[in-house]
């Protein structure tokens, strides 16, 4: 496969277990953190949707280890039939470095970044799993909650109008217009094809008939979708990680990182909470077949006001530090005034949040990228069941999400729902 | 002068009377215009706000001219000391190609664009006169309301992202985003100083001490006025021209051209609309005092009707022919869906102008750059009561925005407000 029309560099060629070791060979930083010259284990993880990620270590001490992660011209999960630049490992190195300067402990460290061969090598989480995967598996973590709240809080905030200078602030947004494959990616597969008879789309027969029936034909949930859509198409008001759900999150008891910002643009600060929150939800639907029953269901919810909390708490305060910006100049509100302003803000980000949660839930429930949460379970009987209450509660967050005035509102709608019993 | 730093252009020079001709010379197609080795007449003609602009013609023969405009390092109006990038002529360019693709007619010609020199040498318009001062005097333009309704549907829904494919849309962006000292110039003299005591506001006593009334402690005015400054910053919905008012628009009694897009950038589509429409109501409330009485006050109000029609119906027709983009994808609406979700599109457009329009009226009232219409009136006394009865309508129009469902309850708004007796 060569480079994609268009795209320069001449040297890039996919990378694969025989050709990697030369690769690294070649780069003092790595092969010196291998150890030079060693044999070495090569293993294909990820989820393999768009990219090659391999881990990569040294065969007599496996504690000596990178990740090697390449972008290859198309949709990995589509085939190469489906084209997609692999321009975007570009704005992934760049995401990844903005984000390891505001929050270096929750992101990989960097090792080498290659534009021309769309590879970067990384810090190996060994100790860490996908959060997903601890979730589907019912373990608890303690403190990836405030984790992904303290993550949202920095990353968001401080690429926002509220805390950069208007010029810097486009100056930075300019190096992420171009990030145009994976925004298309999200329009589609987020805010567009769930929501119609579409070829990409999931299917499973009694799913299908509820969404035909109650989502098809819904004017209402449809037209709320393309507000969502809108706003993730044209409000550019941070620097997102633009993908932050629970396989984007590794984590053990006390740490967690967040990677594969590659979908990385400046987008709606609540396409990220709200997401993020949709994928917890989704995760507590599936135990209500898997192992965790009852218990870990409620540990799940109660992340979600955690990740809101300290979200919203830290937010306020980098806010309250951050002083005269281009956007709250000094002397136009009082300070009753800003805390007032700032108070009604927070709460247009969370009904914006359960707005793209809503989406989120749809998403990955009817369309093509479905959560593992979900899609492991091998009854479609039970499966089916679990999708419609998924779509039933997506579109009871997307019709009420106007009246919200509180978390406490949020908070009440999730749990009336997951009250009732599903199975 | 020399270039602002960071500016490459080492052949930048300000041009002036002595320099023109020897520049001019050296330009065939703009020499062969003006008739080779001709003696030249130059005049400085323009607002002077922000840039140098000259009229140039053959001295024999005056119907042989060009318009020269070219931007200097600063902000004219403030002084060298206020430092402006040159940039800006640069998207100046751009704009006017953008626009003269889609609506020739409502442009002037480029003869030559010179991005070192932050140069453009253009079609002069002889037989037209700016717009605001036609309307100051009272004259009636029979087709300019139309025309103007034309060049916003045609310009902003073809550069929306209804129209255009996603990618192309954002590599579109791309060429705007570092626009960035002339929407720092909007955010700042539009959305944030004229609502607190700034050093840059206009001041006139009795004015003064209404806005610290009746503004400055007003929160809801000024949090709806800062909804509206994040609405400016960062939604990019559609290439705007960015500074769409009389000024910027010259007419005669069968054409008008809308000139200076150096404000041009990817913002809110009510921005233009709003601004617009403010241009009509502040020449309207001048003509209380002015020679124009009670019929041309009406001739100005009905303006704003055939503006708004001419544009929805425009706007909304070119959606219809559309047919399917990436917002809108075959058979995720209906017929009957996509036709509701336009209406309810353009209620929101009408909606969000309104409160833009109100910010408009407020600022060229109170803020630094006034408009020619109010401030020329030389009697301070009548001067404010007019400025104090358009601050008294900003804040009618933001406060009720959100209650319009029509265009007609727009007019009604107006209709009531120029009802009452001012002077």
């Amino acid at each position: 496969m060569s480079a994609k029309p268009g795209e320069s560099g001449d040297a890039y060629r996919i990378l694969d277990r025989t050709s990697l070791p030369a690769y690294l060979a070649e780069i003092p930083a790595v092969s010196d953190l291998l150890g030079p010259g060693a044999e070495l284990d090569i293993q294909e993880i990820g989820d393999g949707n768009l990219n090659f990620v391999y881990r990569v270590s040294n065969s007599s001490d496996s504690s000596k280890s990178v990740i090697v992660k390449q972008a290859v011209p198309f949709l990995r999960m589509a085939g190469e039939d489906w084209p997609l630049a692999r321009d975007r490992m570009r704005f992934e190195i760049r995401a990844l470095s903005t984000q390891g300067e505001l929050v270096p402990n929750l992101v990989p460290k960097i090792y080498h970044a290659d534009e021309e061969m769309s590879t970067v090598v990384m810090q190996c989480l060994d100790d860490h799993i996908i959060l997903r995967i601890g979730m589907i598996e019912g373990v608890r973590y303690p403190l990836v909650a405030e984790h992904i709240g303290h993550f949202m809080a920095e990353t968001l905030f401080k690429t926002s109008a509220w805390s950069m200078g208007s010029i810097e602030r486009r100056e930075l947004m300019n190096q992420y217009t171009l990030n145009t494959d994976l925004c298309k990616l999200t329009e589609d597969f987020i805010f567009t094809f769930p929501y119609m008879v579409h070829e990409s789309n999931y299917s499973n027969p009694a799913t299908d008939q509820w969404a035909k029936e109650n989502i098809h034909t819904d004017y209402e949930y449809k037209r709320d979708v393309l507000i969502f859509k809108e706003l993730f198409v044209a409000k550019t008001e941070a620097l997102l990680h633009g993908d932050l759900h629970s396989g984007s999150i590794m984590v053990n008891q006390t740490e967690s990182y967040v990677i594969d910002p590659e979908f990385a643009f400046f987008g709606p600060i609540s396409f990220d909470v709200g997401k993020v929150i949709a994928n917890f939800l989704l995760c507590c639907t599936s135990h209500y077949h898997r192992s965790g029953g009852a218990e870990y269901r409620q540990w799940l919810l109660d992340q979600i006001p955690v990740i809101w909390n300290t979200f919203e708490s830290r937010f306020l305060a980098l806010w309250e530090q951050a002083g005269e910006s281009t956007m709250l100049a000094n002397g136009l509100l009082s300070d009753d005034e800003q805390s007032r302003f700032r108070s009604e803000f927070m709460m247009n980000v969370l009904r914006d949040a359960a707005g793209f949660a809503a989406c989120s839930m749809a998403r990955r429930t009817i369309g093509i990228a479905g959560v593992a949460d979900i899609r492991d379970i091998e009854d479609l009987e039970i499966r089916s069941k679990l999708e419609i209450f998924n779509l039933k509660f997506s579109k009871r967050l997307m019709a009420q999400r106007k009246t919200l005035k509180t978390f406490d509102d949020l908070a009440s709608l999730i749990h009336d729902n997951y009250s009732t019993p599903v199975l």
